[in-house]
């Protein structure tokens, strides 16, 4: 049987996942692009497949159509926002994800994320690399107040590590209420949150936009913004507009509505980019290739 | 009375450690040259002062004698080593300084490095910026091995912090053992600490280097070097060695033997380098003005 890898990184750190795969007798086809296919791509790479350990290229009833020998998807994150999940069943193809894996370095990057811009670390770093020494003052975690948007899985991970530092925890999420929350989080309106919030932080899933000019326009002056989850649920014209109006002092972007991302944002030194490498850590990436392997596995009917 | 305030910085965010000294009638001086002064120029700005809010500079029995109307010192911060406690005493000076002020903001700051350095964010945010896409593997601060190296008050603050993330804790301090470590921290020798380490995070006092080119020997290949304690622990010819041959794969430093720093380091990218800016946030610096004003007026004699 043939396994496709499509993540480009795949057993890159770790090589375990791909010898389990070699010691159940797969022949192994990857990613020859290095990067996120199209649906062009992903049928023909796609060609004589049984099983593939999926990224986030788009997997919709046509490829499933032109790859008829495809059995199982397994999604390597937690992510199916790019899997037909309906056309999946017509084609009697079972798909699986790893709901566990990013949780906890997600919420490290986050945590890492805010703590950069909070410290004024890049700015500081830039400078003394060029021998000047400028200390400017930052803001501390502790007793800080940060708004998470969202409050599922990574949203909880995330809040418990600001938490661990002394930051007040506030969360907006319309499937909850405040007997939801045990750790002392405060429950509130979105409207509530984003006017006593230092730090805001997205956790929600979906792709509508959550944060529009009305939500910046409700925001205390040099406000925090931390965008793990999706790129689609910030409105980047109405960020630009507060960014340069100094409302938003700064904010990080993992994500972004088109990857690779070459947009504006790039032009803002306020903005910390990084490029979705929110699960990149060896422990993230070794557990989470693993888990999609045994899945795929049991999926295709192999004993482990 | 007056008072001389050292740090340039002070007030400048919260003007209420200001407002207090002017309620009691105080004139205030202030830092005219917005850096550490000199001995030369600190007995300068000391003449007919009769409290001072410090900072780094000397102040030694040549200063103390040159300045008979100084009655008390307040050190803004921890570090006395600026101050020649005998002569002050022989002078009939009172010091003071603010031993919890920093604790909080100097580990927040040192999980803020440890966190940037892991995740590669500096070059991952500068290539974005350029437009070019460049994800990396990242560590994981979950189950990754920190050697704590002293362990007194922020020693202890850090390290929680870490442990709060799912690091293993490992710890080297001459004073303590064991039996000391109640949070389910390793008590290791330093040699055996520096072969098991991904991270180490430096707490010591004094200014001894603590980490030369027989340390480094013994450590990790891709190892991470953290410094918010004193920059004269580190031999930094060492550590250029190891920085240029891999084995160290990151360092930061936040003190340095000499500041403003402008030293080789400034050529190393893998180098985090702050301006000595661990304690600089809003919550800190106001608790640590407010107190240090505080001790200055008691140790004046005035009733708060």
């Amino acid at each position: 049987m043939k396994v496709a890898i499509t993540t480009s990184s795949f057993a890159s750190i770790d090589s375990s996942p791909l010898e389990l795969l070699e010691a159940k007798g797969f022949e192994i086809v990857q990613n020859p692009y290095g990067r996120k296919l199209t649906e062009e791509e992903a049928i023909s790479h796609l060609q004589g497949v049984d099983g593939l350990l999926a990224g986030l290229e788009p997997l919709n009833g046509n490829v499933f159509r032109q790859c008829p020998q495809l059995k199982a998807v397994a999604r390597i994150g937690i992510g199916m926002d790019n899997v037909d999940m309906k056309a999946a069943e017509k084609a009697k193809i079972k798909v699986s994800n790893t709901p566990d894996g990013p949780t906890d370095a997600v919420a490290e990057m986050t945590l890492a994320s805010a703590l950069t811009l909070c410290r004024k670390i890049i700015p500081a770093n830039f400078a003394l690399h060029h021998k000047q020494w400028q200390k400017s003052i930052g803001l501390g975690l502790k007793n800080s107040n940060v708004l998470f948007i969202g409050y599922g899985r990574i949203g909880r991970k995330t809040a418990e590590l600001f938490r661990a530092l002394g930051a007040s925890i506030f969360v907006s999420d319309p499937a909850l209420n405040q007997s939801d929350l045990v750790l002392g989080e405060k429950f509130v309106e979105l409207n509530d949150g984003l006017k006593s919030a230092d730090i805001i932080s997205l956790h929600v899933e979906g792709n509508d936009p959550i944060l529009t000019a009305a939500e910046f326009e409700q925001m205390k002056d040099g406000v925090i913004i931390l965008n793990s989850a999706r790129g689609s649920l910030i409105d980047e014209n109405s960020l630009i507009k507060v960014l340069e109006s100094g409302k938003v002092a700064s904010a990080w972007m993992d994500v972004y509505p088109k990857e690779p991302y070459v947009g504006k944002l790039t032009e803002y030194k306020q903005v910390l980019l990084t490029p979705h490498i929110s699960t990149y850590t060896v422990q993230c990436r070794r557990d989470m290739e693993m888990a999609a392997v045994k899945n795929l596995l049991r999926d295709l009917g192999v004993n482990l």
